[in-house]
């Protein structure tokens, strides 16, 4: 059976030319940074956002715990949205590896609202805990693909220096935002002190991502890197996957967004309650009287299609390149007959 | 000069009859469990709130911290309002500490919404940071002292069993509630697994708190609270005044909070914007052509009257066994007149 | 029955003068800094060692902490003896709480060789974790209260400010080292950049203790104690019977010391092999015929005589003031009553 | 200018049939565990020594530290030599990322002596912190490639198994060992509950340590991986990189060796002394009328001759593919050049 699989963007597998680039790729030993593949990608990556340095990380996880404990010590806090990644799927890493404490609030598609984030901020003092850094998640996941206005950004990022405080993008998705709002990457680079973004998503990388931050962390994000178990030796390897996706699977992103919208029609003519799917994420709501995520994604792995229990009673579909709208619609079929009793 | 201090009512000092009683205190050693008069004084307040067992700590941040951390794993997640003790004024133990994740939300004076609980506690999975632990705090201290309805409380709790999640309370202040709202300790103390309760603070002894947990705990908490330096020896001495205070400062709470809502009165009176005290503690927010919180904090200092700058434009009075009517009537005078351009 | 308490020296007593010292102490709040009491136990304790600032804490493992939290960052590390305190009985929070490394080595009892510390400190690079903090214990617990000779001392220093490196003493039970070998507590203090000394064990308060450091670490350090859960209210109680310890029970030590070495004579006489006690603890070395620590402190509790398992083979004995002589020779008739067949 | 590059055996790079294998590789998502190139090479390694489990990791340092946090809890302790690479080389991530506290001891070659052992090795109680783990490292690289004999692991075997404790081995050049002695894989692999290897530094693959484990660890290790920023999608594309050094450049580590002793010969012709090389790891010391080590590593760098200074006073040189016989000659006659004065 060929199976459909729409659990994650993640799933996506390399390509021949992909292949080629890697079998390629000219290598060093990337623990003393002499990788050349992972340094042009660095460079790169940091230039498209117009960012001042780079770092080749082996996940997104890595890129945003680096990101986090760069700038927070222990005891000290990053204020975030309730549902951001760094919250729900870094199996509390934050607090675990860096003992840094997180201070959330529950927001409408995982999008900090200003006046909320207002509320979050805390200026230190002896007796009282102060706000060490800001994140935003551009686009969000557990919001649904749902992206920031630019205009919102902007104005997070005006409350976050008038504290002096630094901002943290988790950028993994941050193409899909690009590509659905047509706002610049070098738009979005100027906003955020350090910026990460995923090659293994959308793109179709194998793996990587990279952190974009200030060119001062850099000794102190190498020994961190190699600290989390990151320092691998000739990652120009995989680096050179990441650069191929960067120049080949960027625009066709826009393909994965008719495809999720269209899946979206296609499950609300079947019925359901279906979260407006901005970018490549699809989030199902299912009903009392249906069957549970975990039963609707296990009837549909029956029937070849595979999807993600997102939460008790909400299904995630995510589109990607190596699903085509056949795909799709062979899935909308699959969840409506698995949600009936 | 002498000095009305209304910054916290942990300035209580003891009288002679607490200080006779410390004198006379049988002692032992306890860490090795030895000390009567500690021994006595867990029983005591265990049997209060009708709770299996009971320990001794030197303070209030040491009493949740080792709740929490006796409930939740480095990595594993609990759940509060954003603006929690724990999350506020204890320095970001939890994460710090016990690698423990913060997942809170914004709630109007600190009270947990069920409905907003409800979205906040998540069930994990290999891929998901699940919830550990529920936290509640009553009297919420950053909320102004307010106090949690025993049908919210109950609510929360029914909520959280349903998950088969445990139930912390921060209950520093709880016999101000109890004593503002009629509650028996009783009633409160079957609805938590786990509840400290603060000696030092309205009570007005020298120092300590008592964890309140399951009995089977004991080894570990022994064993956790040696490790965070709170294994004193002859901790009778501290116990002893903590009974006294037990025994003799509960009912009068009432007067501390008659004193609040008076100082309420003068302070609106004056042009203020007071949050209604429910119990001991009255915020006062500054207008945006006042001087801010520190200026006043400092000019009322000037004038012999302490208070708290709780926020930049937030004041804190807290009302305790100290200071009397008249000195809440000096310390209102003494902040109109500080606020005055 | 009287029980002859030799488990440790933490388990004396105060008497009636303590405790009238206690009863009439002025106190403050000490999380304010304000515990007149509080601040002058800490001035008369940095003046005695000649430290520029010091601060009372709840216990000696809290004082330990502390010191090391001030100066290794999480990923540091700590050189010290195999056997400190600080790795054996602190539940590993130096690692568990400050993310310290503690790097070792096995040293005759507990004294740190110059040679081996110049192969245990390393200076770090950004491929080799370097040394941030050397520490000593004087007098040595596990090795059985030994000293370590001043020139000793001298020779660790110079070693350590060769690589700019601080150095910590744990001296829970300088006083013992000071009494017994005379030299000046000033001549210690020169020695250490911080010191920790306990009110708690052989001196004979009931709690606390006072880390001496440099002055600039006043704030975090006051900031960590709080976290830790140290920041007691009016500990000035505590600090007054501290007080009265410094200047009535320092000299006497001296009589502990002379009881320990009648306790090694006594079971040398009854043919146990007894690590040669040079202050006031007395290490009892079980043979393989004879039953097992665990085995001989339970016969002798049944005989009113208390002592620790310090080992599988290993029984631990400590003179106090609130044993004489005459304790002193029926404990070790017990012990040889109990390690027979 | 071609440069001899014995920095570390981790520079190799990868020739054209690891490349094409690499190109070829049938991957899928090994985050949920479907990769099935990573699968086949997890269970190949795995039977190569016997064990039960395997998993994949980005890098050596994560093999070590997922040992090492999946059989200690916070607080809990590691035994090891003082000179082990995760005490020297992974920048404190036990303490600092798991809170493991590690006792170690000076050892002649990284070699933990069993009589050092039996006194390192502690039982735990309310009041003392015992042993969780013990760890060694075969061929030991601070030790110069050290190889523990058979009798010897196999006597800390049981003197561990005595105390009911695990045993983790620290093999990422165990294949060094296997080939220098001839001891089969298998007969390690029984020796060890845990053990991680690596395909990156002498068998030339790009990245990629396997950790071997009780296939009981197998949800919680991976969920450690993903915390720790090790959970990568498409995988397989490495784990071909590594298949293929297995079975292609395990045996070819003999010539390694035999450089290595050919480097010792010609630097001891030229008056170092040199650390017997067992294996591919070469230590030279310096004398103290010589140039230090970072002043000899920068001057052979100058001749096109990489070497690491891997101590103040001490040069490494790592042999392996990439260099052959007389790179080293020309090597040993750089050193001798930059010695001189």
């Amino acid at each position: 059976m060929t199976f459909i699989d729409l659990r994650s963007d993640t799933v996506t597998k390399p390509g021949p030319a992909m292949r080629a680039a890697m079998a390629a790729a000219e290598v060093g030993d990337d623990v003393y940074a002499e990788d050349p593949t992972v340094r042009d990608l660095e460079e790169y990556v940091a230039d498209l956002f117009g960012q001042p340095f780079a770092l080749f990380t082996p996940t997104g996880v890595m890129a945003n715990q680096l990101a986090v404990r760069l700038t927070v010590p222990a005891g000290g806090e990053l204020v975030l949205d309730a549902d951001a990644h760094i919250v729900a799927h870094e199996d509390g890493a934050a607090a675990a590896q860096g003992g840094v404490q997180t201070r959330t609030t529950l927001s409408p598609r995982g999008l900090l609202d200003p006046a909320d984030l207002a509320r979050l901020i805390r200026v230190g003092n002896p007796y009282t805990v102060g706000t060490d850094l800001v994140a935003v998640e551009q686009t969000h996941n557990r919001g649904g693909g749902s992206v920031y206005p630019l205009e919102r950004l902007t104005a997070i990022r005006e409350l976050v220096s008038g504290y002096g405080l630094p901002l943290h993008c988790d950028g993994a998705r941050i193409w899909n935002a690009h590509v659905a709002t047509g706002t610049p990457l070098r738009t979005y680079g100027a906003l955020f002190d350090s910026l990460g973004v995923c090659l293994s998503k959308g793109l179709g990388a194998p793996a990587g991502s990279v952190l974009m931050m200030p060119a001062e962390y850099e000794a102190e994000a190498r020994r961190m890197r190699h600290r989390m178990g990151g320092g691998m030796r000739q990652a120009g390897i995989l680096a050179a996957g990441g650069r191929y996706a960067l120049e080949h699977h960027v625009e066709r992103l826009a393909e994965d967004h008719e495809h999720a919208r269209e899946l979206a029609v296609l499950l609300r003519d079947a019925g359901f309650a279906v979260v407006d799917p901005e970018t490549n994420i699809v989030l199902v709501e299912l009903g009392e009287r249906q069957p549970d995520a975990a039963a609707v994604a296990e009837r549909c792995r029956a029937e070849g299609v595979l999807v993600s229990a997102f939460g008790p009673r909400l299904v995630r579909l995510v589109t990607h390149m190596d699903v085509d709208a056949a795909g799709c619609a062979r899935a909308a079929s699959a969840i409506a007959q698995a949600a009936k009793g």
